[in-house]
């Protein structure tokens, strides 16, 4: 079935018979390619740096590598059972609609690749344009590896546009021959997403000093729950006098076999202020999970599937031991097990690696974004509503040593609703630079990413942190707080040298908020209303929500004064008057980088590639 | 001077000695192009059947034809005194900065043409895709002759997209020897703007009666004042007892010479009521002007610099004549003279073509849009703000008979503030088809202009009208009303079978404005205040401007029910309720069209173009 939908340039539903004419007319030409890519194809290690599993059961395998002067990704793909043809694409949240495909698809007797896009019904075609560019294929006893490789940007407006952060990448299975690639629907295959950073920072590895150890902080021979979704604590414990090291680099310890079940793991350390934490090994949701455990929450490490070792920068370390630092140590792995396999059996964790020699600098995290408070709430049915929080100039201005701070890691965080994450740098009310973006920022993934470039942070400076959030399926408003249905808009920033500053964040000033919901009540009903005292999440549950309402909102959000958290602790503000305090002005916006295309000259007709692979096997 | 602005693919500077070298290069092949289009180019005047002078002296003439298969505009240029070269070409509102430019330049003793473009600051800069493309050059006695074509949209970034509606041409005299493109700078040439609606619909002419008759309605020898602006008003008179007739076309009649002075011309048919008007022949501003002229209001014909002939569709004409119709018709002609010529004699005017033997149906005209009343008002300092009237499914539903109404024409109407008007019709709740669009509005430049395409509006159906207002220049809110500093936002449309609806308009409903008011008091001091009962207008002057007050406005706006004006007369309303009525919701948009590139094929290589025009005359 071919789609009705009419495309600028739509290319001809490729029949078999024009299959195989066609084949004859780009044999000889393909070949000479195949020969010239296979060459120097055979997969080593270090050309592909990152590796993923793709589905549960790890029979799709990719593996990757970032070429930043040439704007594009190689992927190597390693197909461990190939039926008739895979897909493997990438789309904006993971959905199998509106997706840029690469495809390899078999007919029985042939086999072709082609670069494709799915419509808004999932149907398949061809692209005008043909951006997924294959560089070799190959069988080995593992199975078969595909090389292709992308542009991160191709200016063709069916195709993906690779950014930094979150990609969703999506495959599909093709379990029986196909005569063109027009005949498939995505959404009617067997496939998942995975979510990855496929854009890693190009960072050079600093040096390791001789003294370093390691140690591993690993769950002890863990049976993983037969349920989809596992977060297990595991409580460890730092050497009784263990002294003050800096820790400088940490790496997962995945247990062979569970790469596509462990899906991400932190490690916490807990608060000073208790002299021993229960030991407990067990899912974090328990009810026979200590209550004091909820005290561990300073992260040391974080990881997350795709991620390699994090290495801290040569001048800074994060501190732990010594006086004023707990022992006790948090390991919470999240376990993803969509398949639901029993009695599998993991001792994953992570690997830190630390020294005595402390580096001249301590490491610090500091939070930005909004204030966990429901005075920030976000109106229900919304697609994408944007909440601001702001660290301002005032704020760093007292709070940051005249020589700045340099921030080299990030951690974004929303619960549920959150779609997007920026954070800008703003200086005398102009957009500088940005700090962490994550324009497909999904709650299910939060790794700790290295920053392309360190960012100076200097007394005065804005940190301005946007979360864009989505509440289509939701009734009620989300307001902020702790709840997992409540929201968060949080940047977590790893810099150095450590300062006081903690925690440098915003909301609406209450009584502003006050004015809203007075507003709303006499709006919608002239009588004024007195209304009773209730809480701020009662009176936004009970807004009926009208687009005047909503609008009003967002305006309100936009204008009135913010009061700014401005903390050394989440419970000490430096000294100062901060409330009411004005929202800074932008006057200048960071613009858009115009996408480079890559020139059309090296862009491949619309025509599927042949492939000599033999007849495909049938399980 | 070069740029260092940064462009995704800058031209180099063609300095003198690489343009020589280019030249031995392309020669050859511009000499065949050059042959074959003059051979083809001899302009005869069915060619280009629209024509425009560009300047207040016609030293400059604008020909050009519309192909709607090939999506270009051929131009056709006269140049009757030329320096070292001219540039022509549009830019969003006449502007000289950020235009689109072909340009003929001539160093001295060689001639170049070229297509480029102004950046903010004026400057020139050569376009890396160049899509003026010129067809031919031709020396005649009268002056130059240059003849190009540009595709409506080439999808090149720094082109201008031509559209329906208003263009904003601009041209500017080299007076001097320029080495190079990138020598110039626009904004400090001699040069000037003029309007047109380039895009012509492309309509067959009906067939004509013979009993047809002509009138001229023409001032009598009128001396043009020294001033840059004058309406100029003459008042005519149908013979007693002229019975009814219809006018089935109409067109100017311009005195020779005087093409550049005549702005625009409109008759107007005056109010049966009164059974004579005085005499008068004098500016429409004067003193002198009688009082009673006031009531001559009701458009006949109009034209604008530019037009050609208007031309009823074959089934209709526009009644005049006859009981109930006033036999004093009122000619207003906008003289532009900003040269302040003196002693310029004129007797243009419109004619108008008649016939006794009525055809099926009356014309009429109706007034969609917005009241002309206070409530709908734009806060000062807004770059586009935007009002929006509605004719309601409910009088459509009322006032128009089953078999509908057909739009064939339609004119715009705003005061200074204006930028932009759109007229949507919506079926359902579903946008389905434009009725009118002017992207590039100019208040100055007001024509009525026949549709593309006949619009068929059914009872039930809505008819939306958008207009975008900029009120940067202005320090207090403007308010709609009659004075030229307050707002309209009018279309009329011409339609046939005529009814009794004369008028189909909206406004904000009264009391929710009052709302707005009140919660702007509160919201900006809690203290409630009792307002006094001032004026619509004085309240919206006394608002403070700032973010959240503009915002509102704008929500209240988009949200508050309205109060509808389904009328016969502008007094006399149809029997219904018709305040409070809710907003129209509308589910589905209509799309923009996506662009139509030309093929990159197509496009000349980024290089001017040697002209062989000998060495140019120095005046």
């Amino acid at each position: 079935m071919q789609s009705s939908r009419s495309k600028p340039c739509s290319c001809p539903s490729l029949k078999l018979r024009e299959v195989a004419s066609m084949y004859f007319t780009l044999v000889a030409a393909f070949l000479v390619i195949l020969v010239v890519a296979l060459q120097g194809s055979a997969p080593r290690q270090s050309d592909f740096p990152y590796k993923v599993p793709l589905d549960p059961q790890g029979l799709l395998e990719l593996s990757w590598n970032v070429s930043y002067p040439e704007q594009a990704v190689h992927f190597q793909l390693l197909i461990r059972e190939l039926h008739f043809g895979l897909l493997f694409g990438m789309s904006d949240r993971g959905e199998f609609e509106n997706a840029d495909l690469a495809v390899l698809w078999s007919d029985g007797h042939n086999s072709y690749f082609g670069d494709a896009w799915s419509d808004a019904k999932g149907q398949l075609h061809m692209d005008s344009q043909q951006d997924y560019q294959l560089l070799g294929a190959r069988r080995a006893p593992e199975g078969l590896y595909l090389l292709f490789r992308r542009a991160f940007s191709t200016c063709d407006p069916k195709d993906y546009l690779i950014e930094d952060g979150t990609v969703h990448l999506i495959y599909g299975i093709l379990e029986k021959p196909v005569h063109s690639l027009q005949a498939i629907n995505v959404s009617a295959l067997p496939g998942g997403l995975q979510r990855v950073q496929l854009l890693k920072p190009n960072i050079s590895i600093p040096q390791l000093p001789r003294d370093m150890k390691s140690m591993e902080i690993t769950a002890p021979d863990v049976v993983i729950p037969s349920q989809e979704t596992t977060y297990w604590c595991y409580m460890a414990e730092l050497p009784e006098g263990f002294p003050k090291h800096h820790i400088i680099m940490y790496e997962p310890v995945v247990t062979a076999g569970n790469e596509a079940l462990v899906h991400h793991m932190e490690v916490f350390q807990c608060a000073a202020d208790f002299d021993s934490f229960p030991h407990y090994n067990g899912p974090c949701d328990s009810k026979m999970k200590p209550e004091r455990l909820n005290y561990c929450r300073h992260v040391l490490a974080a990881w997350a599937m795709g991620a390699q070792a994090f290495y801290y920068p040569e001048e800074a370390g994060l501190a732990f031991g010594g006086p004023g630092s707990s022992r006790y140590l948090r390991l919470e792995i999240h376990y993803h097990n969509p398949l639901v396999f029993k009695g599998r059996r993991d001792s994953s964790g992570i690997r830190l690696y630390y020294t005595a020699t402390l580096r001249p600098y301590d490491a610090g995290i500091m939070e930005l974004g909004l204030v966990y408070t429901p005075v920030m709430a976000i109106p229900p049915g919304e697609d994408s509503f944007i909440l601001t929080g702001y660290c301002t100039d005032k704020c760093t201005q007292l709070a940051l040593p005249s020589a700045g701070i340099r921030i080299f890691a990030s951690q974004l965080h929303t619960h549920l609703a959150g779609r997007k994450v920026v954070t800008v740098l703003a200086r005398h009310g102009r957009e500088r630079q940005g700090v962490n973006a994550d324009s497909h920022y999904s709650p299910h993934f939060q790794e700790i990413r290295m920053l392309k470039e360190v960012v100076a942070v200097f007394p005065g400076d804005e940190l301005i942190t946007t979360c864009t959030y989505n509440t289509e399926d939701r009734s009620r408003a989300t307001v902020g707080g702790f709840g997992i249905l409540e929201e968060m808009c949080v940047n977590y920033v790893h810099y150095y040298p450590q300062t006081q500053l903690e925690l440098c964040k915003s909301a609406v000033d209450p009584g502003y908020l006050h004015r809203y919901f007075n507003l709303v009540n006499r709006f919608n009903d002239e009588e004024v209303c007195m209304c009773p005292q209730v809480s701020v999440p009662q009176q936004f549950y009970s807004i009926p929500w009208n687009s005047f309402n909503r609008d009003v909102l967002r305006s309100l959000y936009g204008f009135a004064p913010i009061s700014v958290h401005c903390n050394k602790s989440s419970a000490v503000r430096f000294p100062g008057q901060w409330e009411k305090q004005p929202l800074p002005s932008i006057t200048e916006r960071l613009r858009e980088p115009s996408p480079r295309c890559p020139p059309s000259a090296g862009a491949q007709p619309a025509a599927p590639v042949p492939l000599h692979l033999g007849q495909l096997r049938r399980d």
